[in-house]
Formats: structure tokens, C-alpha cells, sequence
């Protein structure tokens, strides 16, 4: 077993209890230190997030020096920052299985560890789930217990946090929310909030100018009677009115302290002991940085060290193996630059992203045309009906949204989108298993999700051809909502900076005829049916293969001609089985009185944990070999059948 | 044709442009009254909503007097409220056909009219709409373009909301937002920021203390120059940290006005005339009071006369048909009733709601166990979220929400509740169509996007007593995310206080035996079914009814002995026929290798518009009639194949 960098004072700490027994105050800065070396010494080799873990070290080390874990409720929002914690928390032995296959999660998970209070992978979700928690400690009677929200500035622009904060300001609670404010999300941070966040950061400490004001008005007392009632009405005035509401949280009825330097461990335990002792709703304003302490991410390009892969941990190199052979792009990229390509003729178009402007490569464009992409802050919601507003004055929005983060944009799609016909196009990036993220962060419902609604149109390109070709199409003319899907990841063509044409709405493509069976794929995941049909074949199979391209409006032509022709026919989705195209494809021979033999390959009906993603197409019985053998089955069946 | 009061001054104006061209300023206060009578004759006749909108009349006449509508964009957030804009805009002598089926619509469309610059229904996307419009109108060189949100204080509360502002804070737009403040939602408004705004307004007007404490500071000058000095130093002080910041919709880089008096009309037309010189993001804060010129409304109970049904307009009393013989009571009651019962029994229960306690009859247990019951505001995701962390305490909460408004927790269900297997109890209410609220309303995709989820148990009773029975089964022990779904209006059982039991999970009951036809409901609609099948065996046919109870997870027993007696099926539910009961069916009978001819009877792949619950019944193809003609044809059929 590999060995990683273990300081002394980690190597006594198997769980917090250790930390509080073990470490004296004076200590906290060494540990602090070791933790940090630890992570970079693991996360150099193994891969993973970077940036934000290092920059809540101290606070990770404070929260579980000053609180009662796990009876106090640690809540991690997002959760990628939650190495420290995790390597804190029994989880060190086993840290360096971090998003491996079987090993422990990227994230916090209550599955994991009852120090994981609450399962996370999307953002902003902790303060309505601690409040949840402290409402229930209050009515259990457990009235000493904590509750503690650690939420990101970038996380704090979700609607949910805000929906948090005015519950939670009316509850008289043990909740405190621990602002992580390092002016970032992903990529930099956007919006108001941030604007008014960096203000009061900026402007000395907003609690020094407030003292200020009052030492001063203090001193004009010295002019007499008369000054005094004076700067006696004016406190009131102030008080009764501009101080209570002198700061958005407060005005939120949350108690606001801060800001405080978030890299200085002694203090923050102290504060963290003395608002213990305050009740009610608070929050904590910490100023932090990404990739702190950690040289060559301090210095560069703080999206880069989000999650950077492997790198030299020494020369902060960071490992590119360059293929010997020329690769295909990944598919955000060819996003990025066909967005740029076709808004340069049509200049209806423009880009929405929330939050993910390097994600999804919508970047390009924002340098590029900087007036024409937006990168709204993580609000997906917003992102949606920020686009409707702009189809409904003509513009032609591409909004590009992970396809599991769309399921926060739902009812915006259908009521603010499709109810109108507007003409938004919806490029859901990281469509199908993505990987190392896990069971949050799989794009497995979209199909479905999308399917029921009406007026929307279902794509998903086979590869990166289809992928310019269905943006094309989806940006000439008004189809109404128009949702192209495509995986994380590359594709599978070298050249693939294709003629730009238009596809016929609702038309599949025949890869190949074949007599024996008929496999019919949407999206990029059909290049494993190509695979495995070329190896099939080899034994001497005849198989066909459409892809389908579209899942609504399905090609009922092109099924007509399927199911005229064969009776085993296996559908194949890089998303969930219920209710997908094999769902789709049911329906039709329902209404068409077809029958046949239809063997469903796609994600089954359960959370999927992390891996590769070739390790979960296995796992989920879609690879090549899975597609095999369900050929293989099928065709066995049907030679059974004719024996008998 | 029936004619209603119309005043002579309202008589003038077909289009705004009349309004502007035909209304002196001394005329307008006389046209808010006109307005209001017309409102009151014809809502006391044919129903609809009602305290809304003659909350904002003299702001609805103040904005068309105002602005260039239909270039100016008013974008009227859910919507209900937007009665005077139809009466002005071109649809008075329609108005009467408000809500009824074929007639216009209770909610702005712009299908319906080129002033109704967003389709609406749901809440708090105003802001994102007019903040899209806003900078498609910059893009587009439009600058001279006024765009006005109309939002009220409680769809303020919802996390959309603030996503909008937090973009709209750092866009140069002509932004303006109307904070239309009554204190309201449906029942009055929750949380925090309510709080907030009742502060602002009764400590008198937030800006006179504002202006109180710069006069004072400007009459200490006169105690000499060292006092001038500290003046100038607390002035910049409070400049550059408090007062900037004093607000919280000028922490998010709003420039707030109010508040004002919304019932002045000619004040308010002064006021918007003044903000349309000012350039940005700007907020104008209107106090409001619903229900306004209508003595039995103000006087009353504000709730109530939220869409009141029928009234006596001279006296106020709202006209109740009393039925001759007892009724069934609505499915909401049931609801509210039994969760009483059950958290009597169950400590661990608790129950909340987004806003809608007398929507969904909550407040029954607000009222009996105030600590247990909990209105969140408009915040769906919060609710999910927030029910999710009491859930992770140990707790069972029953959250009740809407179908159609189940949409906009998509993700919190999916990624907080179902993920971790938390026994959180979903009650959709308003499942299936709803009636007169229309397209925006409809619960049409719940059975489908909920079903695709893993860990999910999809229900809905046939009755009150599987309502009462499967909430029963909910809490008794964890079975992960729940999901019950019933639909507005009243059950079928006079005698419905039935002795509570446990359901097995997944399992279906038998209705009656036939040979001819099977009939496989879920749902209330089965009764439907009942009726039909009544009708159809006094022609000799002998016809099955299962009712599915689950349609996940589906009862695979009896569905093997479906599929192994009959040939010919019918699936009936008040939902998709994309993706939902049928769909599931389809897969079963493929995962078991059945055949049989299956007819999906659901709401087709379209938006259906309002009217009453039976009238989209019938256009779905659902109701009694259509169920008998499928039974008729589909057994035709087989007779037909039979003779050949």
C-alpha cells in the first residue's frame, strides 16, 4: 500500500475526538499544515478537487476543534472541499481511494460516515438542510446540539440558499452559516451578491467603519447639550433603521459577524467558541482563498486547480500524457466552438451559462463575444427563464446546463419555455454516467425528464458531426425548445470540424443493415454498439443499427421499418431505462400494434456510485461486452425458438 | 350577451393607447373606480381570482398611463393579478369569459394578446423574464425600452426571485421591478424578508428617516469647524458602507424608491414617469392592500377572498350551494385531517408547506400542533430541502405540494431526499388537470418524472380511504421518498373516516372481475372507470378493473395475471400518457416477454387550456365516453379478428 506524507500530529488524529484530546491550541497551525500536505500529496498522485479543499483547511480543523461532532451538525455545502474533513473523520487510511472505482466517495455521504451529516454533489443546499436539522434538534429537545452550514459565495447565488435564509432567519435556532467567501465559484464568481460581498471586504472591515461611526458621534457629545440630543436622535434614527438593516443577511434577521480572515486557525476557533454561546440564526463572514498554501495554485489560474488532475507536486507541473496520435475533441469543446462559429452568422444568438462558463467551454465565447455569452452565477433556474426573456423578444439562446444540474431548471423549462414555443436550445453537457463525481452528478435522467414535456424536441448527437449539425438546426428556424444531449468526455472523430447542415427534425440515421437483430442507440453511446456489432459480426452475426438521434419526435418512419422487419430489437441509452427511448420505442409499438422482442440497455433504476466511465457502463450492463451478450442471448433465443 | 358595469370613462378605452390618449390625470383616480366595479360585477357573476387584482388596479392604470405598452414590457409576475391589464388591453368584452373553458385565460399569454409580454402562472419569474427582455433590448439597440417586473412580496420569498436580482444587479438595463407589498401570498406571507419589508414601512417611510438623519448631520456643522470635520468623516463613513449598503435590494445594486402608497394613483404616475429617466436596476416598493375598494374583502378574511368563488356583490356573502344530500369531502381535507390523526398517534411527524396551507388544507394541523406544521413561504426547493434535513434528525415529515409546482423541487427530491433514502413523505396535491387554472397548472408529469427516479414510490389513491391508508403506510416505517398523488377537488366517499391500515407497497387491488377487457387505472380517475364499466356490462360486456394503487413500484403480480388473461388492455390515467402508468405497463410487458394490445388512454403530448376538470376529461379523452368507446372499439376489434 502506498504511503502518503502523514505529519505527526495527523498521524494521531483518527477521528475528531483525537484532535480535541490530542492537539493544543498552539498546535492547530501545524496540523493545519499537515493536513494540507497530505491532501497535496495524495490529490498530486490520485487525482480530484483541489482548490477549494485547501482553502477551508483552517476552518475544517477549527469547526471540528470547537464542535461536537457528530452529534454537532457539520453540513458541507457542494462537498468537493470536504477532503480535509474527511481525512479528519476516519477516512485518511483510505483517503487515497478518493472517486476511484470502490473507493470513497469525492463527496460527503451519511452511507460513508456519520460525520457526513448530509449527502451533497450539487450546491447550495445547505442551509435549508441544517435549518431542517436544527428545527428538528429544537423540537427533539436536543437544544444544545449545533447545526453548521459551510456554503461557498458562489453557492450563496443559488435561489435554495436564499429560500434557506429567509426560513432561517425566522426560526430561533442553533444554525450558524459559515460564509466560505473566496470570490469564486468554479470559475470566478458573478453577481450583485459578490459585488456587495467584495464591498464590505473591501472597504476595511465593515464592523471597523460601523465602530467608527459610533466612536464618532460619541465624540460630538463633547459640543454641548445641544449636539448631544442631536447625535442622540441621529443614533436613533440610525439604529432603529439603517444599522438593523445595514447589511443583507441582517436584514434577513440573521446576525452577522465577519469578516474574518479564514487562514488563521486560532482565531476562527475562537470566534467559532464565542458563537457557539450566541443563539439564534448567524452567519460568519470568512474570507478564504482557493488553493491556498499551495504555491503555484495561489499564484495561477485558480479554475485550473479546481480539480487539475495529476500533477508534479513539486514544480506545480501539471501531468499531461500527450497521445502519440491525434485525439478526437471533447464534446464541450466542439460546443464552445460551434456556438462561436454559428453566432458569427446569426446574430440572434447568444450564450447562457450558470456558472460553468470552462465546464462547458461556453468560455470561448465570452472571450470571443463577450456581450453576447452570460454567465449568470449557479442559478439555473435564472439561466432558464433568463433566456425565455430573451427568445421572447427574438434572440436565439443557447443555455447550457449539466444535464443533472438541469433538474434544478425543470419547471422553468416546461412553464416559462415550453409552454410558449419560445426558441431556447438547451445543450445539456455531462448527458449520461460522468464518472468520478458520482451518483450526484450523473446526467441519467434527462431523457425522461424531458421526454413528457410537450413541445420539446429530444436529441443526442452519435457523435461530434451530429453534435454541430443538431446546433445548427436548432438555431435556423423556430422549433420551440430544442434539447441537444451529448456525454463528458471526448468523441470519436479526429476531423471533426464538419460542413455545417441541417438535420430533418425527428429523422434517425441507418448505420448499418444487418438481418439478425436490430440495435437501435440515441446518443454518443452508440459507438459502443459500433464496437461491439464489428466484433459480433466477426462470428458471423447480421446485425443493424440505427441511431435514433432524436427520442421525441421519434423517427416513426424509420421505426416502421425496424419493427416491419425484425422481432428482436435492443434498445441502448447512456441514461435511465424508465422512461427513456426504450420507453419511447414501447409506446410506439403500443400505438402501432407491433410486437417483438425489446431488450432495454441503459442505466438501471438505482443511484449509480462513481468509477470510470467505461467501469460504470459495465457496471450498468451497456458496454461492449454487456451489448454482446444481449445480442448473443436475443439471437440464441430466436435459434432455440426455430429448433423447437 | 350579459352586460356588466361599465363605467363611461372605461367605456373609452379598448386599447392602452386610448387610456393614454382619452384619460386626463384628474380622470384617473374616477377610471381606478371604474375599473374596480367592472371587476367586482364580473367576478361576483362567473368567479375567478379576486383580492389580487383590485390590489393593483391603480398601479395597473398607473403603468398602462405610463409606459408604451405594448413596447414598454410589463411582465406581471403569477399573473392572477393581471385582471385589469385584460380589462384595458383589448379584452374587456371577453372578460367575461375569463377561466371557462374556450374562453380567455386567468393568467397573462401572449397567445392571447401582444400585451401579455410572458406567459405566466407560477411565481418569481418576473425578474428573470424582464431582466432577459432587458438585455436582449440593449443587444438589439432597443435602448429607449422599458422593461417592468411586477412581483409581489410573497413570490419574492422564492429563490428565482433572487437569482434575478443578483443578475439584474450588474446589468445596465432599463430594469424595473415593482415590489407589490400586501403581505400576502395566498395566505400571509412568511419568513424573514416579510419581516424585513414590514419594518421598513411602519418605521413611517424608510427614506424620511434617511433624510432625517442627513439633515441632522447637516445642521451639526453649525457647532463649529471641528464639528463640520467629524460630520464630513461619519458622512463618509455612512456614505460609503451604511448607507449604500442600508438596503438589501441596494446590496444586490438596486436603487430602491418607496415606500409608496399603491393606491395613489396619481402619485404613482408621477413616480414611474420620474424612474423612467433613471437608467439601471431599480426597485419601487408599493404597499398594497389586497382585496382594496371592496369593503367584505378588506374588512374580511383576505384569504378567502383570494379567488372567493360566486358572491352577492351589495352584501358580500359568497354564495354556497348547499347540496341536498351530504358530499364527499375534498381530497385536500382528507389530507389535512388525517395528518392530524396520524401525528397524534406518530411524534415524529411533522408537516410543511410552500405557501399553501389553506391550498392544501395544512393549516387543519397549523392550527391543532402549531410547532409540527410549517408554511415556508414560496419556496418549493427549500421545502424539499428543509424536509430532507428533518429527515436526516429522524423526523417524517409529510410535504405537501402541488404538482405543478412539485417541478420546481425536481432536483432536491432526486439529490437530497431520494439519494439518501429519507423517509420524506411527498402529498401532491392538484395532481392530474386542475380545471380552471389552466396549462400553467395542470399536474400532468408528476406519475412520469417522478417514476423515473430511483428509490421512488409513486402512489395515488383511488379514494379517500387509500389516501388515508397510504399516508398511513408512509409513516410507518421507512420506505425512502413516498410519493402520494391526488387531485384537486372532491373524493368519492360520504363515509370516508375509514379505520387506518397499512398497504402492502406496490400493490394493486382487483376492482372487479370481467372476460372481455381489462381496465388498469391509477388514481382518483378509476372512478371514471367505475362509471364506464357500470354503463358498458348493461350491454353485455364483462369487463376487468384493476386499480394499479402504485405505479411504482408496479404490482407484478397482478400484472402477470393481466397479461395471462387478457389480450386487450387499457391503461387510464389523469396524467402524460408519455412516460407515466401506461409507459410502465408497456415495460413490464417487455421485461416479461408479453404481448397484448395496449391502449394508453392520458393527457396527450400536448398543453391542454383550462375549463373544467370534466371538459378536459372529455378533450383528453379520458372521461366516461371515451373510456366507453375504447372498450368498444378495442373489443370490436377482437370480435372483427374473431369473424375473419
Amino acid at each position: 500500500m502506498a504511503t502518503y506524507n502523514t505529519g505527526e500530529l495527523l498521524k494521531k488524529i483518527n477521528l475528531p475526538s483525537d484532535l480535541r484530546a490530542k492537539i493544543t491550541e498552539d498546535e492547530l497551525p501545524q496540523l493545519c499544515d499537515e493536513l494540507r500536505d497530505f491532501i497535496i500529496d495524495v490529490v498530486s498522485q490520485k487525482g480530484g478537487h483541489f482548490g477549494a479543499s485547501l482553502g477551508v483547511i483552517e476552518l475544517t480543523v477549527a469547526l471540528h476543534y470547537i464542535f461536537n461532532t457528530p452529534y454537532d451538525k457539520l453540513v458541507w455545502d457542494v462537498g468537493h472541499q470536504a477532503y480535509g474533513h474527511k481525512i479528519l473523520t476516519g477516512r485518511r487510511e483510505v483517503f487515497h481511494t478518493n472517486r476511484i472505482y470502490k473507493g470513497i466517495s469525492g463527496f460527503p455521504k451519511p452511507s460513508e460516515s456519520e460525520y457526513d451529516a448530509f449527502a451533497v454533489g450539487h450546491s447550495s443546499t445547505s442551509i435549508s438542510a441544517a435549518l431542517g436539522m436544527a428545527v428538528a434538534s429544537n423540537y427533539l429537545n436536543e437544544k444544545d446540539r449545533q447545526h453548521v452550514a459551510i456554503i461557498g459565495d458562489g453557492s450563496m447565488t443559488a435561489g435554495l440558499a436564499f429560500e434557506g435564509l429567509n426560513h432561517g432567519g425566522v426560526e430561533n435556532t442553533n444554525l450558524l452559516v459559515i460564509l466560505n467567501d473566496n470570490c469564486m465559484a468554479i470559475d470566478p464568481n458573478v453577481g450583485a451578491l459578490k459585488e456587495y460581498l467584495t464591498d464590505i471586504t473591501t472597504s476595511q472591515t465593515y464592523n471597523k467603519v460601523k465602530d467608527e461611526v459610533w466612536n464618532l458621534l460619541g465624540s460630538i457629545s463633547k459640543f454641548g447639550p445641544n449636539a448631544q440630543a442631536i447625535v442622540q436622535k441621529i443614533e436613533n434614527g440610525i439604529k432603529s433603521t439603517l444599522l438593523k438593516q445595514s447589511n443583507l443577511f441582517e436584514s434577513l434577521n440573521f446576525r452577522y459577524f465577519g469578516p474574518v480572515d479564514g487562514h488563521d486557525v486560532n482565531y476562527l476557533a475562537k470566534v467559532l467558541a464565542d458563537l457557539k454561546d450566541i443563539p439564534g440564526p448567524k452567519i460568519l463572514h470568512c474570507i478564504t482563498e482557493k488553493g491556498k498554501g499551495y504555491q503555484p495554485a495561489e499564484a495561477g489560474d485558480t479554475t485550473k486547480w479546481h480539480a487539475p488532475g495529476l500533477f508534479n507536486k513539486d514544480t506545480g507541473e501539471i501531468i499531461k500524457i500527450t497521445p502519440k496520435n491525434p485525439e478526437p475533441p471533447k464534446f464541450q469543446d466542439v460546443f464552445g466552438h460551434t456556438i462561436v462559429e454559428l453566432a458569427e452568422k446569426n446574430d440572434k444568438i447568444v450564450g447562457v451559462t450558470p456558472a460553468m462558463p470552462s465546464g462547458c467551454s461556453l468560455n470561448i465565447m465570452m472571450k470571443a463575444m463577450p456581450n453576447r455569452a452570460f454567465d449568470v452565477g449557479i442559478a439555473e433556474q435564472h439561466a432558464v427563464t433568463f433566456s425565455a426573456g430573451m427568445a421572447a423578444q427574438g434572440l436565439v439562446p443557447f443555455c447550457n446546463i449539466y444535464s443533472s444540474f438541469m433538474q434544478r431548471a425543470y419547471d422553468q423549462v416546461i412553464h416559462d419555455v415550453a409552454l410558449q414555443y419560445l426558441q431556447v436550445v438547451f445543450c445539456l453537457d455531462r448527458g449520461g454516467v460522468v464518472g468520478a463525481d458520482g451518483s450526484t452528478h450523473h446526467g441519467a435522467y434527462d431523457l425522461a425528464y424531458f421526454r413528457c414535456i410537450p413541445n420539446m424536441i429530444v436529441s443526442a448527437p452519435l457523435h461530434e458531426e451530429d453534435l454541430r449539425n443538431l446546433m445548427y438546426t436548432a438555431q435556423a428556424e423556430n422549433h420551440g425548445p430544442f434539447s441537444i444531449r451529448y456525454p463528458r468526455g471526448n468523441g470519436s472523430m479526429i476531423d471533426w470540424k464538419t460542413p455545417l447542415k441541417k438535420i430533418k427534425i425527428g429523422t434517425g440515421q441507418r448505420i448499418k443493415n444487418g438481418d439478425d437483430i436490430a440495435i437501435l442507440s440515441i446518443g454518443a453511446i452508440g459507438q459502443e454498439a459500433i464496437k461491439a456489432i464489428t466484433e459480433l459480426e466477426k462470428d458471423g452475426l447480421s446485425i443493424a443499427h440505427y441511431d435514433m438521434r432524436f427520442v421525441k419526435p421519434i423517427d416513426e418512419l424509420m421505426l416502421h421499418e425496424v419493427f416491419s422487419k425484425f422481432d428482436k430489437v435492443i434498445t441502448l441509452e447512456d441514461g435511465c431505462v424508465m422512461g427513456g427511448l426504450g420507453s419511447a420505442v414501447l409506446e410506439f409499438m403500443a400505438d402501432n400494434d407491433y410486437t417483438a422482442t425489446v431488450k432495454r440497455l441503459g442505466i438501471p433504476d438505482k443511484f449509480i456510485e462513481h468509477g470510470t466511465q467505461q467501469e460504470l457502463y459495465n457496471e450498468c450492463f451497456y458496454d461492449v461486452a454487456a451489448i454482446k451478450k444481449t445480442v448473443k442471448s436475443l439471437v440464441q433465443k430466436q435459434t432455440n425458438k426455430a429448433l423447437a
